[in-house]
């Protein structure tokens, strides 16, 4: 895309009442609007990342037989009034609203009850079983105060799987199959390093439920690492029981500040008894189904990566999930970079061409605040030295490298 | 996809509180979940054929200059106060909600105003113009009552473009560009032939605006087709005088019943007046920047398509957005029907495979009701015969084939 076709500026300052430095930085990029606390807006840049960021879970979940749909937000009281959470006292997020006729609706914040509820239509035998639906949809929750940039929003998507299950055997091997997709999605997005599968308190139906904590100094959660077995131990059940479980000794485990970047639950029949999703056995009996629920949020990973990958200079995306593979930067070289812009675009390599009538040092700066992973300078220098200036959005040095050789930089990405 | 993995099933009979044909069949089929009266969820056959159609028309929007974003649903009232829609008695259609320190809020229907305000971080000048963002994304609409399915939701999706010009030729040029864009649309979703440009009020700042009918019988609005120009007017427009401005006569005409897919509107300086989007100019003077609504409903059309091109035994789709290319049947051949179906996914060609172990007429019945455009079997009758069973959703015969001839035929699809 031509930078002059890309409506979108770079600030020099946030909004004064932006707290968060992942919202800070977004804004000031981009990337994304304000529209209220809590509330954001995807602008292109932030929408091409944040697509990014859902191949990669789509994928993921696709491998271990995710099929994929997409629920309202608008919801009915009758199937939360069966499993008890329509009531403000019980869930203190819910936003409310009207039909014309008073009927309360709610703008769903999860959503167990209604899939479950729909799930009743399609599932009467164990044959129906197993199911794995997801969506990547947007959830509303009015939470009091919203000071976390989009890592915590009022109105945020979520890839939510739920797993319907025929006994407890085949809902473990799929509850293991998940956290593996679920380390595969970290890995693909740069967090694989500092993420770790994480003992939380687990319900009624489960000793344990999993969080994905991935180290931060801004994390408002508390984990113990294991580093060498690659597990942790959430706060809240850190005590001598979970760690004779475990089999770790304190003395093995190191305290860290960390932000949590998925969860996954075993629900049990919790919410197939309460709703009345039931299936008849190969014996002919009536049993519940067992269920799972398996969360990630894209604009709560997109907002950690903003703020754990970006240096003083702005944000530093992988190639992964970056905008544009590219950033082509003209310094009065306009033809020859419209050229390599089109030669780039016809092989496949996203590219942003800074075509706008700026000043050099303006294009540079602006390109390290977005944060393109490859950068590509033609102007009357670099074409003296033989060729363009290239720049890793990482390193400090550039180098001098012929069209080929960044064709091929590019294209093994 | 096997059909043992789609979790959904196909139902003979539809919820008896369901009016519209279009959810009817679309619910039978297993494409949508009736959450709600106007309210529906997309199961996976349906969120499929909606990609499809989203596909089409992201590409002829970015082809005409549109740069995709994704604005929030939730609204503050302070833009919608300053251009006059926040109110109730103005705009019957909102749904309202609060934070819990009593702001009230809304969830939007339209997007014109947080977006002009937006664009006020973005547009200073005229070099930064014109702009074409556009999105596809949920609206929320409290329809006193809501009979007509998916054609008209409470909570629906919606792909609205805007455009931001400098002066009315630049906006002109866009606004003519995208009715070659909007008829591209409905060329590729089938819907071609049967629809018309038609001419509609214009409000305050241009004499028409222009909306795209599909004829149809189900249609709630009145037209006057002028086949041979390809142009229509809307009944509410239908007088002399608009008749003389199209140079056409009313013996020219025939009236007909009409689904609107899409409208156009220039909306002037109306927005940017009232939220203040002004640019400056290259003289050094500060204007309000011109704007259009380009807006086109991918659920409505996905129901309009069920209902206009659907038959007496089911749905029937197009190869452009069916939910898989081709219907792959096993008849006691799940062996052949296997390596025929990984050929075929190794081959790009998206195919449902029905591996369900339930009696052969049910696999027909079912096909015809989910309506994907190619359907072969895999029974021992074809391999005596030669080979494979093929059959159009749209024919009534099928023929024998083979192997290499099904591939070859779906390939250049």
């Amino acid at each position: 895309m031509k930078q002059s076709h890309l409506f979108t500026k770079t600030r020099k300052e946030a909004p004064s009442d932006e707290e968060a430095k992942n919202a800070q930085l977004l804004i000031r990029a981009g990337f994304i609007h304000k529209e209220l606390a809590g509330v954001y807006s995807l602008l292109p840049l932030g929408k091409r990342v944040y697509d990014n960021i859902c191949t990669v879970i789509r994928e993921e979940m696709n491998t271990i037989g995710g099929v994929e749909l997409h629920l309202s937000a608008l919801q009915e009281s009758a199937t939360y009034e069966q499993s008890g959470r329509w009531s403000d006292e019980v869930v203190d997020v819910w936003f409310k609203t009207h039909l014309k006729n008073d009927t309360e609706l709610g703008l769903g914040f999860t959503h167990e009850e209604p899939l479950t509820r729909a799930m009743t239509n399609h599932i009467s035998s164990y044959r129906d079983l197993p199911a794995y639906p997801y969506q990547i949809q947007t959830k509303f929750r009015n939470e009091t105060r919203a000071k976390s940039g989009i890592m915590r929003g009022r109105e945020f998507v979520m890839k939510d799987l739920y797993s319907f299950s025929k006994d407890q055997s085949e809902h473990d091997h799929f509850y293991e199959q998940s956290k593996t997709a679920y380390m595969n999605v970290y890995k693909r997005l740069g967090l694989g390093d500092k993420t770790y599968v994480t003992f939380a308190s687990g319900g009624s139906f489960a000793k344990y439920s999993h969080e994905f904590q991935t180290i931060a100094d801004i994390g408002e959660d508390t984990i113990y690492v294991h580093a060498e077995k690659g597990i942790a131990i959430n706060e809240e059940v850190y005590t001598d029981e979970v760690l004779r479980d475990l089999g770790v000794t304190k003395e093995e485990l190191t305290k860290q500040k960390a932000v949590e970047v998925g969860n996954i639950f075993s629900l049990g029949t919790k919410f197939s008894e309460a709703i009345g999703l039931y299936f008849t056995d190969k014996e002919g009996n009536k049993q519940p189904v067992i269920m799972g629920s398996y969360g990630i949020g894209p604009t709560r990973v997109m907002g950690l990566i903003a703020e754990l990958l970006s240096d003083e200079h702005g944000l530093v995306w992988s190639d992964q999930i970056a905008p544009f593979k590219v950033h082509l930067i003209s310094i009065n070289q306009d033809q020859k970079a419209t050229e390599l812009y089109d030669q780039l675009t016809s092989q496949g390599i996203s590219a942003l061409f800074d075509d706008r009538d700026v000043r050099p040092g303006q294009k540079f700066a602006d390109s390290d605040l977005i944060g393109i992973p490859h950068r590509v300078v033609i102007s009357d220098k670099s074409l003296d030295a033989g060729g363009l200036e290239y720049k890793a959005r990482t390193n400090i040095d550039s180098e001098i490298i012929s069209r080929e050789q960044i064709i091929s930089k590019l294209t093994n990405r």
